[in-house]
């Protein structure tokens, strides 16, 4: 049963600096009906990432940033429940960026049809999704690991950091991960088969902690967090490492300063290449068909964290730019068809 | 007539941040005798380029410290004055690394003969030599410009920077200096023909002098100090910008904190790249061929800052740190043969 309306969580105002649930608002609203060639999405899973705090400055940036009062935006899994639309069947499950909300019109031009039988439904805002396929570019393409070579990786145990450590494994790599914590060093350690996990919160040494974790130093560094924890590793790289740069979440809520290390990138003829997933686009669909062969295979696995209900989705955003989610973020908006 | 004795100046004392002329010690000792297959040079000019100060420094880099006592390395063109070398005639034009001192033996392994028919010897240590191959493969391979983009270099006026701007011009970019002082800006505008020159010593705000000439914002940044030049200059990039990382020479004595830029980098899709001129050694013929068709034609202009006397090198290095030489910063230690 459709219901008459549904919830919606748009920006309320600009965070000045750390966001706060405030910045949010729960909206209350009809759900729309789907014109010629659309359909209507009940939204399954909503994707939470770190990049969304980006969309909610007002500053040139690769992507627009979101309105005050508009819907946030982001990747969402969903069940088509009412299709004008001859591609899209009722009861199709789709993978399309609909955003903060229970219900939304489709499709946008990558909505993108999932099959329920090869993997849970969720993997498409995860590990066969965009944080996947970030992992899979940013590692092989950014990166260029060769064998043998040591990977460090931070955020080790995010949703795009657990699959960058066993994707160097799989390339034959020395796989090192940065993380909070020592359940998620643990977890990165023993069940993803890392080869080490610095617990970046417990370590008074940084830097040194690095340099024990990796006794031949570091030739890529897969970087998701910028500040402090990225000085650690870039005071160990190796001459020709590589640095991935894919996010900074240590700083989205800050200015202060840190030492200037770039000095050093010169005689080391460091590269340091930021990036964005979709610059891979045309290549997704080859390395999302390798990545779901590991995943049926049990060679990358993964983990999520997922929140229930999107009155929550404001809150689990805020402990997600704080480290507080423990692997994949997402919130469940409603019964998960795939799982019947 | 070989004299018996000659001068050289030695490392006297690691500095422990800012390079002084007590650092070094000259010193009067025989004149060496060449051995078989050796032959004896008698340096004419002696370069002093930022880089020595790494080699000053007990530290792990891409080249080995230079101990204490030990002559203090560099480029030097010279003539030979004994020859046992079948391969070098006495009375011959010769570029080498021989260090600071007014005579010294070769031939080291990479020891080249210099045709003083095709432009002053001196160039050997400058346009058609290393700097100028800095510029060169630092622009064309590392910044890689495309005809249209905006091409910022730091140390415009410096013995790489002044090159780098020319061959920016001759991609078909728009070239943008950055130098210390208003006569520097001028010759690097008027004489070298840049589009423009940002005195960052009498600019206020640096990143609004850099927006403003620059309105097309950044493609290529070639940097040669760091700090917080860079800084503005990193606030400018366009997407999808170069950085080629040649050098820190604002940082080499400080470790003074700054802002952390490297954030705006993932959007941007910045590439920033380490290099050291000799990575690009196997191409150096072809390269030193167009340079030198460029010098003879006139399309590529050098300035050298020449100072006479082995006596003088350390207070011209030290003046070199701090920004006081205009153009490429050379010793003259005895006539120039190619001048006769």
């Amino acid at each position: 049963m459709i219901p008459k309306t549904h919830r919606r969580v748009v920006l309320a105002r600009r965070p000045p600096a750390e966001v706060a649930e405030g910045d949010f608002r729960v909206e209350e609203v009809p759900v729309p009906e789907p014109g010629p060639r659309e359909v209507l999405v009940r939204v399954v899973y909503m994707s939470l990432d770190p990049y969304m705090r980006g969309r909610m400055r007002d500053a040139a940036s690769y992507a627009a940033p979101v309105g005050i009062g508009e819907v946030m935006t982001g990747g969402t899994v969903g069940e088509v429940v009412k299709s004008n639309h001859p591609g899209f069947k009722v009861g199709g499950i789709v993978e399309d960026r609909l955003g903060w909300q229970e219900y939304a019109i489709g499709p946008r031009p990558a909505m993108r049809k999932v099959d329920a039988s090869l993997a849970p439904i969720s993997t498409a805002n995860g590990v066969l999704g965009m944080p996947g396929m970030t992992a899979y570019f940013g590692l092989f393409d950014v990166g260029q690991p060769k064998a043998g070579e040591t990977v460090v990786v931070s955020a080790a145990s995010g949703a795009v950091g657990q699959i960058v450590g066993q994707l160097a494994k799989i390339a034959g790599c020395r796989a090192v991960g940065i993380a909070g914590g020592s359940k998620k060093c643990a977890f990165v350690k023993d069940t993803l088969g890392f080869d080490a996990c610095i617990d970046y919160k417990a370590e008074k040494d940084l830097a040194a902690a690095v340099k024990a974790a990796c006794p031949n130093g570091v030739d890529v560094y897969f970087d998701n967090v910028g500040g402090v924890v990225s000085d650690a590793v870039f005071l160990n790289l190796n001459s020709w490492a590589r640095v991935a740069l894919c996010g900074s979440i240590s700083q989205y809520n800050t200015t202060e300063p840190g030492p200037r290390l770039l000095g050093a990138f010169v005689g080391k003829r460091v590269t340091m290449r930021g990036f964005i997933v979709w610059d891979f686009n045309g290549k997704y669909e080859p390395a999302r068909r390798q990545m779901g062969e590991w995943v049926r295979s049990g060679r990358v696995k993964y983990k999520e964290d997922i929140v229930e209900g999107i009155e929550n989705a404001p809150r689990a955003f805020v402990g997600l730019l704080r480290g507080d989610n423990f692997g994949k973020l997402q919130v469940k908006l409603g019964p998960d068809p795939g799982a019947r």
